[in-house]
């Protein structure tokens, strides 16, 4: 199968194409490099060190003897994202080419606009491109299961059947996103919706819990095919940040009472339930919702599994609260259906321990990276107002 | 009350100024003018000839006594608007300054894409520029009858109680509308309700039904303070464009089988509403939705009320089934509530024949400005691929 990924570069997008050209298929992509800037204005850094797009290429040539076809271009410009689609003819097109931190988002006015103005745009560019010179294509579409927010009912995958008022129809389930860059992925799975409906386009839109880890097999031991790690407050989301404070003995930081719930899942898993997506295709011009992770669990709970990791590894460290600098539900009910990735065959990795084992060791050599960078660890964008740095409170 | 209107110069922002000055408010507004480009790029004109800017200034001067505030600037310029906001101190915005047309924004990527990024930018930049420079002010933002499309359920005034899997939440009522510009203004309620929540901004979204008409009683004979009123496929809305086709005896636009429902309501009324939301904000903080519209019509029964209005003043039209450009259901339940504005003390215009009527009046002695662009009238912009003239077929 031929599969464009855009947004090769980025921490899902680079390991998706080992994995996939692993399981022989035909890979080609385009990004413009943009997390690398972002990490750097918010003083983070990958705690894994990666590699220069020119280095990746190389390392995957001679890892699989083929050339990556990886262009360098700005998915908002639509003559370049139709020129992609046209000269590579995907079979399938996966859209990781996005802006996807929720802090970023929130900083201000200009990050605000800006982010909704790349996610909107690129994606619409995706849909455009699809139609006019790929309509075949099949379209996976990464979303977020924040897209949902926490409802006080279960979650189902995309839609539900609703009584009102005695009479009854399938809708979609109404999205309440907690963040700019929320609100921007679910006006992408609207406006994906729409294209489906009105053009025929086969889309899985993918809700993706918090995605954790620092490798996949098919990396084997070339640094070169790494894929970045952040740890900053915008870019570390929660899971991958706890490790690497849990290596240089920060306090892992839970916002507020920690008790708030994610779906969670490891980088491996997220690859192998995107190449399910992509091997099992939706029929033509249907719309399907994945909501793809492994568990819930809440920001206490994942805080005791790292801190029991470190500890079995020699490395103290404590878990302290932090006044929250979000806007969000700190208890809440949270069930969210996942059923729709286990029928095509996803079994989840069952340990998450061992995953974080493996994350910590990894990061343990690069401690000294994070350490230089440590600043970047403790939030101040607040959703209500001017920044200010958490403190803490328990 | 001091009002600030974006959109000053369009169809439903000029003949607001009025109806707001004549009951007393204090009015301010902006606008780019693109309404008039727009309209001129799809080979329409206004039926009603128009004022220029100048014009329209001074009648307002003429009529009140009261140097009106009109601001030339573009809305997604930040800057633009927070200076708007920060120099005015209005107590409320009332948000009209948007692309208006599900046709226009169907025409290409161009078009779809340019779309979405001016609404969803200048609703956010209205969003940021309250929260920075006037936190108090009530945000009055124009959405569309058409977010919530057509489900099989009655449709409530943006939230309903749900009941799933044996647990109760109130959630948002799913959103499935049916244009590139009707997704835009999905957009910019879920960034508002999102804006309302974390910042504490009162806001109605009015949910508005398509509005027709060609004047208001607070106009009086100055012919400088009338308002637009378009009859292209793009601009021209379903009873506006058959009130002018009528005058010109071009057969009335059924779109298919004509019989899609929607919900109406004459432009008078529209200007009543929305007065009636800013006389009575919402409590600090809160996100209301209003369904404004009078009555729910098929097209069928719109097109046959036009028909015999204008058979009472001797003029002859047919009505003709086309072939349906758009992709929307033809035959559908449909039945909206409309509670919020008759609680408010709204009393619709009981007689729409009336209204009818006054709009044939008003547009006979301009029927050879739409004779002149009568080409503009068939709808050739399709839903699914290229342009194409709609044919009749009945």
């Amino acid at each position: 199968m031929r599969v464009f990924i855009a947004g090769i570069d980025g921490y899902l997008g680079w390991p998706l194409a080992i994995h996939l050209r692993a399981h022989g298929h035909d890979i080609a992509g385009a990004d413009l490099l943009l997390r690398r800037e972002w990490v750097a204005e918010v003083g983070g850094t990958s705690a894994l060190p990666i590699a220069t797009r020119e280095e990746r290429l190389q390392a995957f040539q001679e890892r699989f003897g083929v050339e990556l076809e990886f262009r360098l271009g700005d998915l908002t410009d639509y003559d370049f994202v139709k020129a992609c689609v046209q000269d590579f003819q995907p079979d399938a097109l996966v859209h990781l080419g996005q802006m996807p931190s929720a802090p970023f988002s929130m900083i201000d006015q200009a990050h605000c606009v800006w982010t909704q103005q790349n996610n909107v745009i690129n994606n619409l560019n995706l849909l455009w491109a699809i139609k006019e010179v790929a309509p075949a294509a099949h379209l996976v579409k990464i979303g977020t299961m924040g897209e949902y927010g926490t409802p006080d009912v279960d979650i189902p995958e995309g839609f539900f059947d609703v009584e009102f008022r005695g009479r009854k129809d399938r809708l979609p389930f109404p999205r309440q996103a907690g963040s700019w860059y929320h609100q921007s992925k679910v006006h992408d799975s609207h406006n994906t919706h729409f294209a489906s409906k009105i053009w025929g386009i086969s889309a899985t839109d993918v809700m993706q819990g918090v995605v954790f880890g620092t490798q996949i097999a098919e990396m084997g031991d070339d640094p070169r095919l790494r894929s970045r790690l952040d740890f900053d407050q915008c870019f570390g989301t929660a899971l991958n940040r706890f490790c690497c404070q849990a290596v240089i003995g920060h306090p892992l930081t839970l916002y507020g009472r920690g008790t708030q719930k994610r779906g969670f899942l490891p980088l491996a898993d997220s690859m192998t339930c995107l190449r399910l997506a992509l091997e099992n295709p939706p029929a033509t011009g249907e719309y399907r919702v994945f909501n793809q992770f492994e568990n819930a669990y809440s920001i206490q709970e994942l805080a005791t599994i790292v801190q029991a990791a470190a500890a079995n590894l020699g490395l103290k460290v404590a878990v302290r609260r932090y006044d929250n600098p979000r806007a969000e539900m700190e208890e809440h009910y949270y069930q969210p259906d996942r059923q729709h990735l286990l029928d095509l065959g996803y079994r989840p990795t069952r340990d998450i321990k061992s995953v974080i084992t493996q994350m910590i060791c990894d990061l343990l050599e690069h401690r000294d990276r994070i350490q230089a960078h440590a600043d970047a660890l403790l939030p101040d964008i607040r959703w209500k107002g001017a920044r200010k740095r958490s403190e803490v409170i328990g």
